[in-house]
């Protein structure tokens, strides 16, 4: 039988280094990642689509503040659900070719996904991710006087509007991908979800608030049960001391290696650790299960096991 | 067995007609438009939506347009995929309550729909569907000059880019879809569908072109083999001599009738006219079916024959 994999791509996957943020630049690279997912399709995997959306999100937000004398600006949570929209037609357009061009005839298919978060997370108190324009001091406080908003400074650039990073609860439309999977490729749970809190049985409301896209992902993993959960990443392993001239790559990790590791600090927050956080929620709520945390381009070669850093309970 | 409609809501059903702009106010329409579709649902109908998005991508563009300088401006296909994941989310969230209250546990998603148009079709070599901000003399001459656009004077206000409407051909996710039918209620081909053409096989390219909904609702009828093709707009029923003195309310049109009808005029060009005619072209391809022309309050009564008017073949 086939095995079930869950790709988290990162935003390497998305944008060009060389931070060419229009949406012609990122359609190119995702042509690129639908080749490394195609070619993993073609290795016989049933596979599930979840992206990041940072920066897209951000100058969705951008865009619509800027603009917001000569139209209404969007809330938080509908510039997440329109990065979805974008995000989600590039990657079905680019990966429905790549999949083609192997005689892989499977749809592609990007579902508009909202994540329940709770506001009882402590993320609630303690809003932590930067989102959209910087402001001046006296911008920023006639904002906060507005509409409530949380602010915080940016070193020398100014104030921007910080949101809560809460953990994803319960995936809304996870019927939905569920019964797509797997004679379908679902891209879904962009950007970590659109945040929503439950009001009442059925009843959702979004929430400006950042999801984690590696915990999304790992909740859709453990929603569809999947085999594997793979982070793709800009760097072939994880590494402790990562940057220094004693940097050692990790071909393995279990649950008890990541904890003595974030215990001494190796993996970056908002960087490595996230990623290394999901893939071990991941293997201590399925302990016969693994992650993988590798590049897009190492992601066949991890699988079959030459490289990529696996992440198992024991 | 259950009769399968699609349905097709246009501009009120999503916004005020007092012309509030903002998401919130839309939610607030949605949330309105919900109660009718799952009093639908609630008599055992298999539903599956498609919804306008002219204002919306509108919005969206003008926004993207307005803040170019600070950030890229988004390609109009990018807008109209963006405007699924916003539109499809606010439908989604609503409906799903509006079920829930009525003890309905059916899935709602959205699909971010690819709809193939042909460059081949007239519509290319005759844009008119306007979009975007006005410009000057001066600007339009610039960026048609940069980029090739076509524009036209709107009479007093300015200049304005004009691109084809064509008629849609193929609906690239139909696979998807279908097999969400009818677990699931699908929100799809939004806006018509981002327009595509197709380079190669399985190579689609996202054109600047606007998709009547009513037609995209139209073909997406005709692929789910739909019953009822139920396209809901401002008035309860189609009439002739419209808003005249003599104007006379229609309960029932054959294909003939509306043949006659467009020959004498009676039905108004981007308004009435569109939607009779998908509604004539969903009869004459499966002629023991129907098509129903009425508001979004009156859809229960139409569907029960108490009002609206019916389309059928002869």
């Amino acid at each position: 039988m086939s095995e079930k994999i869950v790709i988290a791509l990162g935003g390497n996957a998305l944008q060009s280094g060389k931070g060419e943020a229009t949406a012609e630049a990122q359609l190119n690279v995702v042509k690129a990642t639908a080749e490394s997912i195609a070619e993993i399709a073609a290795r016989g995997y049933e596979i599930g689509i979840v992206h990041g959306n940072g920066p897209q999100v951000g100058r969705i937000l951008l865009a619509s503040e800027t603009a917001k004398d000569v139209t209404p600006a969007m809330p938080f949570d509908v510039c997440g659900a329109m990065s979805q929209g974008y995000i989600g037609y590039h990657i079905a357009q680019g990966l429905k070719y790549a999949l083609k061009q192997r005689n892989i005839h499977t749809p592609v298919t990007c579902v508009v996904t909202q994540v329940e978060v709770s506001e009882e997370d402590p993320a609630f108190q303690n809003p932590s991710k930067p989102i959209g324009p910087f402001y001046t001091k006296e911008e920023a406080d006639a904002i906060v006087k507005e509409k409530g908003y949380a602010f915080k400074e940016d070193a020398g650039r100014g104030y921007r509007r910080i949101v809560p990073s809460p953990l994803p609860m319960d995936i809304v439309e996870i019927d939905a991908i569920r019964s797509l999977w797997p004679s379908t490729i679902t891209i879904s749970v962009g950007g970590g979800g659109i945040p929503v809190v439950k009001r009442a049985e059925g009843l959702y409301e979004g929430v400006a608030a950042v999801i984690d896209k590696d915990f999304g992902a790992e909740l859709l993993a453990e929603k569809v049960d999947a085999d594997i959960l793979m982070i793709l990443t800009e760097v072939e392993q994880v590494a402790i001391n990562f940057n220094k001239p004693n940097q050692e790559n990790l071909s393995k990790l279990t649950v008890a290696d990541c904890e003595k590791y974030i215990e001494e600090g190796h993996f970056a927050p908002g960087s490595m650790l996230p990623k290394v956080k999901a893939a071990m929620k991941f293997v201590q709520a399925y302990p016969e299960k693994k992650a993988i945390i590798t590049s897009l381009e190492k992601a066949v070669d991890a699988l079959e096991g030459k490289t990529g850093t696996v992440i198992v309970n024991k």
